[in-house]
């Protein structure tokens, strides 16, 4: 059990606190969560995906015909290409597949449906340059989980195909926050508290209810979805979105793995390079995204 | 997907209607349960745990230092050595284990505790045979998976050391039959309903509450146990026993996996055999046990 690597992570956490204007918490986020070196061995290209901001890893030995394509969490108005990027790329390697992280449009200059619009086209260009979607997994953690499975909810209402899995990490997937974790969970919880994600919901929603089913997939039908990894830390508020929407995709017949992880909080793949358990779910959600990708 | 495959379980289960007594229902477990041949490169052994039956297992390859204990399901009140024979000794082979089913003592004539005691006495008699507990998972389907945690739970409460690891198929951990899934899923369950579980709760309880947690393990503090996976189908009554036991276990810091399995019926790697979803479902626990135990 690696309970002291957490506690140097919750240090780092504390040493920066979260500042209280926009632009300096995506700088936060970006300092705090790309504290740590890249592999040298991987290979980044930049991508422009129409007017939207995109990157390619691929590290050494990885099949550049299977692909995942990530969305950043961030509470749709901070996070980045940069915050993520070691994340993504060893994510990458650990699945033997390149990667694809979108660097969509952040609220509140941009609210829903802006994210999900671009997670769509990053998703139709992909299959526009060819790639079979059974070679295709999606995933992303915290908001960008949520918008994971939005963006299969809208391709499968829109009968276009569909990835061959998909990988949910620390997933927000209601907006209302009506876990009981998150009340729970608040005292051990060093990132995500009711009062922040209800300034990040109110500037993502814009107009739109937070029981809309794409913006809190917890309400959404979630029927004909493929097999959904979702990881997530037991010092989370989130844990309840993570078992909530675990027990929805399985009652209607959706292949769902649920791992909680002790003590791990909030998208702790972000810290793998500092924690055991980091390395150890990034391991295990590679083994999942190529035991589930076409060759 | 092979939904085939489980319509034809299906309308076996169907073809052996459960009779109204209980010798015939003991009977009717092992008729169905174990129709399926057993591979025969695997060695059986008669054991005797004190006064109780039990049964090695070791399959060609597999490591006998290390071992599964496993407490069949039935409801406390049918099941049997028998009727799991094929089922734990197909586990030991993917685990690369032996195993130890144990032929519990069963109610009406024996209500709790006799079976708990017996599963402990099985694990304190490996333990005595020098087994070191770090080499030593157990296991269970439904009820077997209920005695799982509660063995687990005596064995914390006495200071006495717990197995590397725990592995549950359709846990029945609530005797009060409290989950939305016992009246959501009655419909597609072929196997268990309120009616019946209620019947055999009644013989296993005595006088005992329905909520002692020894019983229904879904009120235990259950801190301090091994990782845990849990396996259910989506097609069962006690998918809500898995998913909050699941939750209980994780908020506690237990390393808990949930698999959620497409279409499947309850304990469905009993039809492993003619289910392609069995097979992977105890590849799956096979190499869950392999990564947990100590060597």
């Amino acid at each position: 059990m690696d309970e002291h690597e957490i506690d140097a992570v919750r240090a780092l956490l504390q040493s920066h606190p979260r500042p209280a204007s926009l632009a300096e918490r995506r700088q936060r986020l970006d300092l705090v969560a790309a504290d740590d070196p890249i592999a040298p061995d991987i290979q980044f290209k930049h991508q422009m995906v129409g007017t939207i901001e995109a990157e390619w890893s691929l590290a050494t030995g990885s099949d550049s015909t299977k692909t995942l394509l990530f969305f950043h969490g961030g509470g749709y108005c901070s996070g980045s290409i940069q915050s993520h990027r070691r994340m993504v790329a060893e994510t990458g390697r650990a699945a033997g597949v390149r990667t694809l992280a979108l660097g969509y449009r952040l609220a509140p200059e941009n609210p829903f449906p802006a994210a999900l619009d671009d997670a769509l086209a990053a998703f139709e260009f992909l299959l526009a340059q060819g790639v079979p979607s059974a070679s295709l997994a999606i995933g992303g953690d915290s908001a960008g989980g949520g918008l994971t499975l939005a963006t299969m909810i809208r391709l499968r209402d829109a009968g276009r195909p569909l990835p061959g899995c998909a990988w949910l990490v620390s997933p927000w997937v209601d907006l209302e926050m009506a876990g009981a974790s998150m009340d729970e969970k608040a005292a051990i919880d060093p990132l995500i508290h009711r009062d922040y994600l209800e300034e990040l919901a109110g500037a993502y929603l814009g107009r739109t209810s937070a029981r809309e089913p794409l913006v809190s997939p917890l309400h959404a039908d979630l029927a004909g979805l493929p097999p959904i990894l979702i990881q997530v830390g037991s010092a989370e508020t989130l844990l309840d979105d993570a078992v909530r929407i675990a027990r929805r995709l399985g009652a209607v017949d959706i292949a769902t793995n649920l791992e909680i992880w002790p003590h791990m909080i909030h998208a702790w793949h972000l810290w793998a390079a500092r924690l055991t358990s980091g390395r150890e779910a990034i391991a295990s959600a590679g083994a999942f995204i190529n035991r589930h990708l076409a060759t």
